[in-house]
């Protein structure tokens, strides 16, 4: 029986039942953690052999006999400017490697478009105001940024098929509209992947700024879950067809692939662009850790062994999305008390609760023990205005801590909706 | 017989005579580049254990238990943080671990300040003017950060105690005067230490700007060359005599300790300070490479197994900087053509030929296939109002190469002051 079907007797009867399912768990004393989107050490096993993969005099050349120990190459080894092209779709010469964080290139590119801009357009330091488009529910981090920037963050209604497009076409045409945050495959949290259409949207609609840029922060882009993966159309590609290739910068980074702190970053943009950020970065750094590159490159070797090591991850992380997902099916999904997505890949699963429960239940998770995102993280300014979505990360713990998490997730999101039904 | 003492017919037969050399080094197709301060490879094999620093599971957390793979942890792990604070004379508190670059630290400072601004004040990008205080002859890369940020680089004459102080108490009475570039140990470069007294100036002038700060680069503050090295006052603890403890920014790095395109660099600031940064570089990056941190702590265990290191780099340069010193002693100073430092540490030698005579000698070097830094490229804008300082760069070539160069480079300094002298 659905829980908004039941009279008020029906309904406090739930919630005695449910109270009392909670303070049995709340004096269990679980401690675990769900906020992050963090790999757990059996996904970081799988890079061990990094650690191996440079040990002697014969290791430290990359193929164009560059000493990888000493300063020098700005934008990356050859080897790894190529596999990268291959993971974002693009030439090689569109690529620049970096540090262990793709988050820090985005932060980067920001920073360069505040205090030089680009391609001979205002630095956006010097204008009155600045607008920034955020699909949302989307990641906080991203927001945070340009939230940190003093930009005004303006929420975009994100649908099956991507960000709505009609609202975003919109409003590129104000001037003060400078960008776009994407997570195109397999978005953090609903595990979206754009369809073709809103890519191609994306591609070839009118920007009043001339120096509008799309953030394609492709960080799941490999990230699959399932043998049959989602399909993301390539957007430098579509870019090109509509002579909009200045408009995108791509990212990727190894941090979920091999080690999450230590990793190895990239981004791509149009040779224009990389041109312009080269002029800056020239000054910035010598070079980013050669020898981190090197290194993957002798693990991972090409885009085969990538793959290959992406599939042991799937096989490590599928059980696990399994075991939240049986639950909500089992507990949530009678009672009508929630939705939430079945994603084909990425790091997340986004569950929406009643409007007006999301907060109490992510705190009554927390007084249990188990700490989740924030409730209204996903959201620019962490304000969810219906107040119902819940990022939940279900790759960190272990499936046995995983299945007691989810078990009082059902029962904190019961409670919850008791009680607002009960009002 | 000293050149200036010559008559026209003494000094053209000395020129015949220098050409002749010139031809005859030109004809054996030399191609040597010292025009960067890059460790030679011998230098790099120190380092080589740092490759099997971490090989195993056991190898993967810090003294927390801190898995390094994952994300996590902004500032640093705390060995490190406690390692650069020994190295830095500061209290680990005070100390950020950042990635493989302190250049990239102090453009990221930079930036920090043009679009956030600092502690209340206004962002560097708002106001009308901005100019930076540069000691020259300095560091090239320093100097073009603050070209590139569009501010007006002053110059300020160094003396044999660091920069002119007498000057720069005056020029900071400009509240437009932001801040000044300092290599206060074995500077780049000449080599020189400030003085006691320099340091106690600089901590306690009287700036206009309260935003004003000093950008401590002590690159070279464990880079001994002899066995009584030079000795830097410590500037944070003089600041915290006169109160002026937010003034100052210190950076330094692994660069020229373990492996220059994959070391570890470190900032250290005022607990004030540090705050103040940290709230923006939390939106910068999750953190750095934790296990490359943890890598140079299991094989450099404390600051005692630094120093140890240092002294093997020191038995690897000394006879490089002796073979520069010895034939300039011997090729230059009884022709009176020329000036240098000896210095006590550091990567540079700094040479100053007779006014007008830097740029022939760079471009007569470079024609027989040994590349100097560019040049001019000592001073603000790359202009060497005097054209003659020349950085040589020792550390990278054989000594066998480097008396070749440097056998070339004499040859060049007679030439070029012979030519000078006939007009």
């Amino acid at each position: 029986m659905k829980l908004i079907e039941m009279n008020r007797e029906q309904l406090s009867e739930f919630k005695k039942k449910v109270q009392s399912d909670y303070d049995e768990f709340k004096s269990r004393g679980l401690s675990l953690d769900m906020s992050r989107g963090k790999p757990c050490a059996e996904q970081l096993d799988l890079s061990m052999p990094l650690l191996n993969a440079l040990v002697s005099d014969s290791d430290i050349k990359d193929g164009a006999g560059t000493d990888c120990r000493n300063y020098g190459i700005l934008d990356g080894i050859k080897e790894a400017k190529e596999l990268f092209a291959e993971i974002l779709g693009v030439k090689p010469e569109e690529v620049i490697v970096g540090g262990n964080s793709s988050l820090s290139l985005m932060y980067d590119t920001l920073m360069r478009l505040m205090v030089f801009g680009t391609l001979g357009n205002t630095p956006w330091c010097k204008e009155e105001k600045i607008k920034f488009l955020c699909p949302a529910p989307g990641y906080d981090r991203h927001f945070a940024i340009t939230e940190k920037l003093g930009m005004e963050l303006v929420t975009v209604p994100m649908t099956k098929d991507g960000p709505d497009m009609d609202i975003v076409e919109k409003l590129v045409a104000d001037k003060t509209v400078k960008g776009i945050w994407c997570v195109p495959m397999y978005s953090n949290p609903e595990g979206t992947t754009y369809s073709d259409e809103t890519v191609k949207r994306l591609a070839s609609m009118k920007t009043a700024a001339p120096d509008f840029r799309i953030f394609w922060d492709n960080a799941y882009c490999i990230h699959h879950l399932s043998d049959t993966p989602d399909v993301l159309l390539n957007i430098m590609d579509e870019c090109r067809k509509n002579g909009t290739e200045d408009r995108v910068y791509m990212f990727t980074s190894t941090s979920k692939v091999s080690f999450s702190g230590a990793g190895v970053s990239a981004m791509a943009a149009s040779e224009k662009n990389i041109a312009d950020i080269k002029k800056t970065l020239t000054v910035q750094t010598i070079g980013y850790d050669k020898m981190n590159q090197l290194r993957h490159i002798r693990f991972f070797k090409d885009f085969d062994g990538v793959k290959a090591h992406m599939k042991k991850h799937a096989e490590i992380l599928a059980p696990r999305f399994k075991a939240v997902l049986d639950a909500l099916e089992k507990e949530i999904a009678p009672l009508g008390i929630g939705e939430w997505n079945s994603p084909n890949g990425g790091y997340f699963i986004s569950f929406n609760t009643m409007d007006g429960c999301a907060k109490r239940v992510v705190e009554l998770c927390k007084e249990a023990g188990v700490v989740l995102t924030g409730a209204g993280a996903t959201f620019p300014y962490g304000k969810d205005p219906a107040d119902r979505n819940i990022r939940i990360a279900p790759t960190y713990p272990s499936v046995d801590e995983l299945e007691k998490a989810v078990e009082l997730f059902c029962i904190c999101v019961k409670l919850a909706s008791a009680e607002k039904l009960l009002g």
